[in-house]
């Protein structure tokens, strides 16, 4: 096959025809596909099912330290749980801080309460005139939702396979006192499945931030989420990298099991040095008496430990593997022949990026969706939902069967090749 | 037994030497008795057991409406919660949100809200110069805290058996557009245990407030929560006297499940007009994808309906019942024969009020506590904990087991009578 930059006008509208007829057929399946979001599938969820046995009527619903997780009280979390959590998140069960269902929320919780008191004795956010966080992407659409809701305005900085461009970091953060915060998410990141090479973390953990109050919000949603036994990346730990820089306090750390075990129904964790965890406590006690103590133990008595969450976190990759494998192949079958478009390849997290050329992402997004594929929105992975180059679109395969999932791609593919000639037809000469 | 009040000197200098006899023995024996929060005891836990098997690895954790609660979405909770809890709060489905584990975090959320973003449009709170509360007191310390941490003036309206003030209540919320908001535990309130009368919710329903963005905060945390089936107190339903009074968004009505099922473990709720729901879902998208709907499933399927539910309750006032009554036998035992002190007799709800002679409060209450008694911090049921009288203890009866219960409250009578006495004497002349 002939790439797309090297076909004339009429090869260009041949192809054009050649694949509208395709597209119609899709179009007439009445097809009804989602790859828009980072949800598991049922068979992920059938996975944890065991933990409804963990803790039945006759269990002792007591922790170690003989505190009986049915009453009140326990405001960051019991023992256990901050050990198991702990280990995932490979920090020590003091740095920790066991909340709800949501790390969204304790982000969100994180955010606002910055905005209303203030981090650590510096002016509340909802004092100054201005308040900027640095925005890595593309990203997670549900971060720009918080910043943008607390009128933060939001600086795009651009990712690379090896993180965040850290030159650009280092000198906006420096400069720029009303720069409070950064997103990120460091391993297996969203939507693109780069890890933060060492030289990033080191870097990040060196910052000399302008703003005191200037923190690295660390959502490390992906920490376990590897694709492949023998074949993972790997992330260096930020806290003890920050504590070692003369930064102790310079990082929020947010984890869940929400990919674990159930969505929704886990539970979230926020690790941090004690400085920090001393001024979340003083607010947390104003706002609860307490997260639910008894889903906590339900996850320490299911899993055991951390190496029986690893062995869970084994057969998610075992469900999942083949759908990333079968994005990819799908990617390179319909699109690398023709030149367009290219993509990433993760070995964990939940999506893989696509870059289509730019001022077709919206175009693609639009036509899949009319033939039943339902994509996250373009633009979704940039602050304000503006992607500047109308160019990335995130694939979530992990949600649809892989029969789904093939369907879909075969679909996608032809809207990005439909999308991509169109464009180029409008720049060829003859 | 003769009044305090009418002993001389002699007479009473006799009795506190007699009353400090007692109060030395009771110190001897090393006791560690606790009465100071509204916690239910292991027995009222264990009736929830049956909730630990609503849902075991073979159940079908799929809604009425097939949605799988396993995984991620429904912002609001799902329709089986917002039916089963819609009942227990007398509202329509339709007007609940269903959160997470705790109606206080829904408190603190919706009040962080409005101090970030505004109520429905309005100035956000951040942005005055001065917010202000009613604070019908003696009342609930974690209300007042959460009011206190966001900087907002705390304003004492006097409790009577009828409910807060009225005739103050109009004449403040009418006369000053600080004045945002009021705390509210309208049936078997924290903590005389007093239910509003149906012209007191009539007078809120129709207040004229001078704040568009007045809200009265109605924690209707002991709804169901009777001690005898056929002497129980009614509320008129507030939601719907507001409609009708042509003040349709003017109440934020909040329950919870956490004295019913198990504290912490439960599910809280907010129910309000579909302006104030619209007004509050358009922030909580930010927030989170969703609370725990296998959690929330899990009580439907536990309970059934909301006659499961009342059921429920009669087993929890079996227990709790005779430790209320315990109290106030006690009380009047030795305390109405010497003349000191009142207290309320509640027909539901987990709290006794106890004033003491003025000036005594504090007295008390350090003194059970020198004899392993924990009583509520003197002053916790007032705004800055700070009781103007130095007057109202509240008493929690019903974690302690009936015998421990009792000894403490033998002790606390001996503390009572010793402080009143020793007060009295400051004032005898002969």
């Amino acid at each position: 096959m002939k790439k797309y930059v090297e076909m004339n006008k009429q090869e260009l509208e041949e192809e054009i025809a050649s694949l509208r007829a395709v597209y119609k057929k899709y179009q007439g399946m009445g097809l009804n596909l989602n790859m828009a979001r980072g949800k598991p599938c049922r068979e992920q969820l059938d996975l944890s099912m065991g933990l409804m046995d963990a803790l039945n009527s006759d269990a002792d619903l007591s922790c170690a330290d003989g505190t009986d997780c049915r009453n009140y009280g326990v405001l960051t979390g019991i023992d256990e749980a901050k050990e198991l959590i702990g280990a995932m998140m490979e920090n020590k069960p003091e740095n920790i801080i066991i909340y709800g269902n949501s790390s969204l929320n304790v982000m969100y919780d994180t955010v606002s309460r910055a905005y209303t008191h203030g981090i650590m004795g510096n002016t509340p956010w909802c004092k100054l005139d201005k308040v900027k966080f640095l925005c890595p992407v593309p990203g997670y659409d549900r971060h720009f939702a918080i910043t943008e809701y607390f009128g933060i305005e939001m600086i795009n900085v651009r990712m690379t396979s090896d993180g965040p461009d850290m030159d650009e970091v280092e000198r906006l953060v420096s400069s720029d006192e009303a720069i409070k915060g950064i997103w990120c998410v460091p391993k297996y990141s969203n939507p693109q499945g780069y890890s933060y090479s060492d030289e990033t973390v080191k870097r990040f953990a060196r910052l000399k931030p302008a703003a005191k109050d200037f923190r690295i919000f660390w959502d490390n949603a992906y920490g376990i989420h590897h694709l492949y036994d023998n074949d993972q990346d790997y992330l260096i730990e930020i806290l003890a990298e920050c504590k070692k820089a003369g930064n102790p306090d310079m990082v929020y750390k947010f984890a869940s099991t929400s990919k674990i075990t159930f969505p929704g129904s886990g539970i979230a964790a926020l690790a941090t040095s004690l400085n920090n965890l001393d001024d979340i406590t003083a607010q947390l006690t104003n706002q609860t008496i307490g997260h639910d103590k008894v889903n906590q133990l339900r996850h320490v008595r299911f899993f055991g430990d951390i190496d029986g969450m690893k062995e869970h976190m084994r057969k998610h990759a075992d469900i999942i593997r083949p759908k990333f494998e079968a994005v990819i192949e799908i990617l390179e079958r319909d699109l690398a022949p023709v030149g367009i478009g290219s993509w990433t390849k993760p070995k964990g997290g939940y999506f893989i990026s696509f870059d289509a050329p730019n001022g077709c992402a919206k175009d693609i997004v639009d036509r899949a969706k009319k033939a039943g594929v339902t994509m996250t929105g373009a633009g979704a992975t940039f602050p304000y939902k503006k992607d500047p180059d109308d160019s990335n679109i995130r694939i979530a395969p992990t949600f649809p069967s892989l029969a789904d999932l093939r369907t879909a791609m075969d679909i996608f593919t032809v809207c990005v090749r439909i999308s991509a000639a169109k464009k180029l037809l409008e720049t060829v000469t003859e």
